[in-house]
């Protein structure tokens, strides 16, 4: 005990270490098109500094510009009044080794390389140039994220990568997501706020020259207010290091990792996105086992493990309540929920015999799944949500909700709103974890009353899986997560 | 060959034999509300009949009203003035015996039972009132459809079982569903439309105490309108016609059979959903197997095999050409082509050449998967589109369209729609087929954008699927279709 907390303490001084990257005192954007109306990178950077709110010093760099979107220009980041502590650039591939200089001249600390043509161009020169980046970097002290990549986003001190975000997203929250893709990157940012994910610290780093993957695992890992990670990794720098900072980091927090390139044709294209070798994927397999991380398999997966592990409290079993509407559904929801490697008991007789009172004996189930037409009754759908949480051998509930057109019209759309208030309230109130599935039948009607829905039901702290395959399988690794943690073996169906 | 045609018109004359009951002359609602308020089944039925167009007599039944929604009503069925083909019972499950009594008496042929409460209950009284139904229907040579269903949806004829139908749905189709469920039935009929899915018949047939799964598919498998046969099936009658029945199916026609209860659990839900033996999983997936039958293993992926082999041209082999934006995107892509047995092959040279000379260096991919920020330059993009189509070792394109709610900003609106026209128009002309996925990032906005993208999508007629991981799995199941049908060697990858 006194061991590992010894251990922690390390991990975060270690950690530490590179926390002066995410609190640049200013910043300059280096490369920036002096035309306001000009769609570019840079002109999404600097407005997403200023929606976000950046406390520090701002600083456009270009030689034709006095002045962008209201700030004084530079020509070049020499000319900077004060202090820069980190650069973006944004000039192509040939002009950085100048870039470079220039940073090291006014004692730039780090440089986020957006520019790309790089080693992942598969050409000679892009692979001279990275070659000659990362010497001029060591030589000069300057620490390099990228070539290729957004950079940061961390909203805590106002710093983002896109100035497109929803509102939401500028809320900090406890999940750190480090990526090799931008797209992944800015991706699961953007639709955070819609399934109730907040980040501390988002950090795409493309091809990796410099800092990589371990370098911000050990961040993470160290940092108090990052309680989740996350990571989209494409290939790995160094395996002793990364492997060692994986275990590190897995003790103390989840750590959820989707390895792009895991078969031949993944793999191939790796090379060209951000230059890196994929490995062997029985090698990882193993890798991400034995350290006790989770594994997701696609970016919609790692997101409803973040909405699992964010949203519910550690499950004690696999033993699932389902309650929704329809027969076939309710069968299609059993077979998935075991094939996820969940159960879903036969609920006791005598909770049945509560059920039975208040549901209809035509057209319904209450063995679990429990598919009853009460869906749609405000005061029933809540004692039905309270009988199978109160279930000693449920060990929780996967909710799924109907919205169906018709709800649009008339009465209908009182009669939904009603239930939907009921099930929120009562699936908040519930002492067991529950996850929310919203189903719909298409068109814009059915999106725009999902999208709706979705929010409400966010909003009120509850987990929206949009499938129950999806919730079946999140749940299915979150159970296992704890299992290995506890030492426990996989309980048994039946109640 | 000659054999083979006598084998199609003996199935042919043996799946007419039920094609009366898709034919009524006259419709009678036995047990509908006299309230015209009422949101129940019955005014479903009758609404949905008026909505339709259906041409034949309706005749509502209720000893207390004098008309129903216009329509004169009538004390019992036998009070009908002229012939009553076919009976839909809306009335409690104790009340049906008399209510088949009355049908014989006026010379019904066909009774639908929506009512609800026999054996599915697992109750003695409900075995019992199904036993004395089915033997008092069989004595006064009556059909029944059911219970515990929603019956037959069959557009060319003006029939159908839901009043709140999208527009589209009222336009025939040349797919056939028989389903055992008849939330699945609506389920799919519902999305139908925004799918580009179009029905000929579609029958939700539940307990199938007389009528059954074996039935209907020998009247899809004989009916010259149906091109594709869709089932969701819980357990089957006759196991050895039902294995006739799907043989001589699959000879002429793609059947996807989604089996309900493959687990224990979704076994238990089965029985009391409709009263039926899910069977053996190993056997079930024998049988499809033998028989040809193409598997589905829920409702969405029965609809996306639906989209696919009513949208493409049976494919060459299994070279798939990706098309979209974001380098983590792409290699995920890939992983999921080549995880559910695709193959996406490095492009040729000078095809990779022909593509650079218009897609810009730095932060893309010409590798294949192709990630392009051309995605949205119309005239890149339509140019894109072809050069991969043009290439003679890729038998199919998937293309993955981006919905940056930024696009719903300003110029970027009429840009973003641009480039959706070129798309639409390009892959449309194409000669090799296209499936398309939208991606967005959540949110009402997004969701609005997507369902927007999509109409116009399917409009064009385009197969749409909502994820490249589904787009994957249901092309890898038309290709090996294809295959067992020709008797090829799956073709390797490598162009």
């Amino acid at each position: 005990m006194f061991q590992e907390r010894t251990a922690k303490y390390e991990l975060i001084a270690r950690g530490r270490e590179l926390e002066y990257i995410f609190h640049p005192r200013s910043i300059a954007l280096v490369g920036i098109s002096s035309d306001p109306k000009n769609f570019t990178a840079g002109h999404g950077f600097l407005k997403g500094l200023l929606e976000f709110g950046y406390c520090g010093q701002i600083y456009p760099i270009n030689p034709k510009a006095a002045q962008i979107l209201g700030l004084k220009a530079y020509p070049s980041v020499r000319d900077a009044p004060e202090t820069v502590d980190h650069a973006i650039s944004l000039v192509p591939a040939p002009l950085t080794p100048q870039l470079i200089e220039d940073c090291g001249a006014k004692g730039v600390k780090v440089v986020h390389l957006y520019t790309a043509g790089f080693a992942e161009t598969g050409e000679k020169e892009g692979e001279r140039l990275q070659a000659e980046l990362l010497a001029r970097a060591r030589r000069l002290g300057i620490r390099i994220i990228g070539p290729n990549c957004m950079g940061i986003h961390y909203p805590e001190n106002g710093i983002t990568f896109d100035m497109r975000l929803p509102q939401g997203a500028k809320e900090s929250g406890r999940i750190s997501f480090l990526s090799q893709s931008g797209g992944n990157a800015v991706d699961l940012v953007h639709a955070g706020p819609f399934r109730g994910l907040y980040f501390n610290k988002v950090v795409s780093y493309g091809n990796a020259i410099d800092l990589n993957e371990s370098d911000f695992l050990e961040n993470f890992a160290a940092d108090p207010n990052t309680e989740i990670i996350a990571a989209y990794i494409e290939g790995i720098k160094d395996g002793r290091r990364f492997w060692q900072a994986l275990k590190e980091a897995a003790k103390f927090k989840p750590v959820i990792v989707l390895k792009g390139g895991r078969t031949a044709a993944g793999a191939g294209a790796v090379g060209s996105h951000s230059a890196s070798m994929a490995g062997n994927e029985d090698v990882w397999k193993t890798l991400l086992k034995q350290a006790g991380a989770i594994r997701a398999y696609t970016m919609d997966e790692l997101a409803d493990l973040l909405v699992v592990f964010s949203h519910l409290r550690p499950l004690a079993g696999r033993n699932a309540g389902v309650i929704g509407v329809g027969g076939g559904n309710s069968v299609e929801a059993a077979d998935l929920c075991e094939a996820a490697g969940l159960f879903v008991p036969a609920l006791p007789i005598d909770i049945r015999k509560q059920l039975r009172e208040f549901t209809p004996e035509a057209g319904t189930g209450i063995r679990n799944p429990i598919d009853t037409t009460n869906l749609f009754s405000p005061k029933e759908l809540s004692r039905t949500i309270e009988l199978v949480a109160g279930c000693a051998g449920i060990d929780f509930l996967m909710i799924q909700h109907q919205l169906g057109i018709s709800f649009l019209r008339d009465e209908g759309r009182a009669l939904f709103e009603a239930a939907l208030d009921a099930m929120i309230e009562t699936a908040v109130g519930i002492a067991k974890p529950v996850t929310i599935t919203l189903r719909h039948r298409g068109g814009a009607q059915g999106m725009s009353l999902l999208a709706e829905t979705q929010e409400k039901c966010v909003k009120a702290g509850l987990a929206v899986i949009p499938s129950i395959e999806r919730a079946a399988i999140a749940i299915s690794r979150f159970v296992s997560y704890h299992e290995h943690r506890n030492g426990v073996q996989p309980r048994g169906a039946g109640i």
